[in-house]
């Protein structure tokens, strides 16, 4: 078996490249349509309503039929304006899903060192919430909750809108939010059908630019920014709008919603083909849920190998792919002992994410070099 | 007098142009280096060491010796991240100028309704804050100070290395931050010799892209995040870096380091070219201080019009200039009644804002269609 000489990238998860469409478009704009869409002259009048545009792609692709979409630097600003934005007075009650996205799960945490009741709900070792956990937690006086629509660990789905009708019966006061960062452009995303009042986005999970995300705000939410300055995007969030990488973002889900059903069918393929072959020589756990889980994701788990370890031996092979929590600087362990592994295992998480870019073909290929690793391993081991 | 097909852009100070250069990269880097720095495979750790380089490259040309360089989304955000991550404890006293940009502004008023003491020194009427009436403000229980160090109203430079003294004397607790978006690229800029604790800088004021910002922190400075989450920027900004864009401010404040000298030179020819111009056959107000300004802006106002009735007008001859604010959504009059003009100048204040793309040939026409958009408001007005 020779080393292929293409880069096997299998990490989609923690970001994607960009697809030629989105790059022409951010490029193009970058060119034609800089001039500050706040100033008041006409070429600005037209990036402004190209830039509402954009919005209006995005509202009509997740069905945001109900409320505002705002331009956001990322997930990361989309999620902190959520929670710092929309939280209630002091002392309220906040539930986090235990396996939230970090920029959730430490907003959450500073929320809660200022005084908040908060409470993370425990999920399953799928990486899912635990609904009826999570049903124990709501409170009358819950003002905020964040549940993730994927969970970027384990590609495990949330049953957000079941969640959404418990929260609003037994926490009437609260504001629903979902990170949608692992869902857009993955999986259908109904924001009237899910019937959130908060949602973030990011672009460049799905081969947009680094650098934009949204976040959806339905009609009637009061939250508050976290950016104050200019008032732009109707004072939600100040700053002067990057048009050029909205642009991007808009390009780059409407290609993602294009392709969503045959890029599903696709991956999954090349999912279930990947557990086969791994699972067929070696001792894995599969965490992912493979039957309620985002199509592109596969987090398993290996016998006696640190996930670090081979990580960096399958680079060898010009394949690269994910410990999880792959998009945070430090690389702790918050998950390890979330998933139930056994000593054997637990330390041996490596999650595969593929987008539309990835070939079946490439299966037999990544499933021998991860059991060559693993040989060699455990030979200079003995 | 023909109307010329070109359109002269003098709106410099609201956004820019990118640069061929800056274009370039980011493109070639949205191609290229798209890995998730925070990943820990090769092109990640490459994409971070680029990313490094960038930032010492802005910490180069800043002379940023004492501390570190943050990337942010923009502006904004590294002036609200100053401000509320600086803040002392609720209750002390911070201090900004009155003409501060509205992002450090309303922060400010912001943190006025938190509960903190917060004080507006007050401006001269070309836009730079008072030093005998900062002094004043100064108190042992100052948290915070924010001083602009260039106007984006009227390109007024603040002495900004000598408030710096004054604080550390009258106010040892103070952290002192200067908003530098209208200073970086226009003058020199030398954080070491100014002093200041923290600085906020922004690409798209100098040819760079659109989404991205600087934020410089002293060591030693104690600032929370605004953003939490994967702890990237060494946990002092969370989101997943845009290389593509730090690329892009890199290349972009690189060029304009380079031609600061020159394109000072021009500017400030252009300017009193202008000046002169517009003076001799319109009663004009000059209220940018010509001697003591950012090279690029001459902010006047004009004799019996609103100031976007003339902006309008010049439209009409292929000419963009600001009404100042102009990054603002609305377009309120803060900066009016501070300019101290009488009833018949003060609705008609205009900002021309020049960049290294104007040529000086253009003055002449644009003086002649300010005399002709005035003539003939005048003579329908009548």
């Amino acid at each position: 078996m020779e080393t292929t000489s293409k880069t096997i990238y299998l990490d989609n998860a923690a970001t994607t490249a960009m697809s030629d469409g989105a790059l022409a478009a951010v490029t193009e704009a970058m060119r034609e349509d800089w001039h500050n869409p706040s100033a008041m002259y006409t070429p600005s009048v037209e990036v402004t309503a190209k830039l509402n545009e954009a919005r209006e792609t995005l509202a009509n692709i997740t069905h945001a039929v109900d409320g505002e979409i705002y331009f956001t630097s990322g997930g990361t600003e989309s999620n902190n304006t959520a929670l710092f934005g929309a939280r209630g007075r002091k002392g309220s009650r906040i539930i986090v899903g235990q396996g939230e996205h970090d920029s959730v799960f430490r907003a959450a945490s500073e929320l809660k060192s200022m005084g908040y009741d908060v409470r993370f709900a425990p999920i399953d070792t799928d990486g899912s919430v635990n609904i009826d956990e999570f049903k124990q937690l709501l409170s009358e006086d819950t003002s905020l909750v964040s549940v993730m629509h994927v969970s970027n660990e384990t590609g495990a789905i949330n049953d957000v809108a079941r969640m959404v009708r418990l929260a609003k019966k037994l926490a009437p006061q609260a504001i629903f939010h979902s990170d949608g960062v692992q869902a857009l452009g993955k999986i259908p995303v109904n924001l009237k059908a899910l019937n959130v009042d908060m949602y973030s986005a990011s672009a460049h999970k799905l081969h947009g630019p680094k650098g934009v995300g949204a976040l959806y705000v339905k009609k009637g939410v009061s939250a508050r920014p976290l950016l104050y300055g200019g008032g732009q995007e109707k004072g939600m969030r100040s700053g002067t709008e990057s048009y050029p990488l909205a642009r991007g973002f808009e390009v780059a889900a409407e290609e993602a919603a294009r392709e969503l059903a045959v890029n599903a069918e696709r991956l999954n393929a090349y999912r279930l083909a990947l557990k086969e072959e791994l699972g067929r020589v070696n001792d894995i756990r599969v965490i992912t849920p493979i039957e309620n889980a985002a199509p592109g994701i596969l987090t398993v788990a290996f016998d006696g190998i640190r996930g670090e370890v081979l990580l960096h031996s399958l680079e060898k092979f010009n394949i690269l792919v994910g410990t999880g929590s792959a998009c945070a600087s430090h690389h702790e362990s918050r998950f390890k002992r979330l998933f139930g592994l056994d000593e054997a295992h637990k330390e041996g998480v490596i999650r595969f994410s593929m987008s539309c870019e990835n070939r079946i073909e490439e299966v037999e290929y990544v499933a021998d070099c991860v059991r060559r690793c693993l040989a060699s391993y455990k030979r200079s081991a003995q």
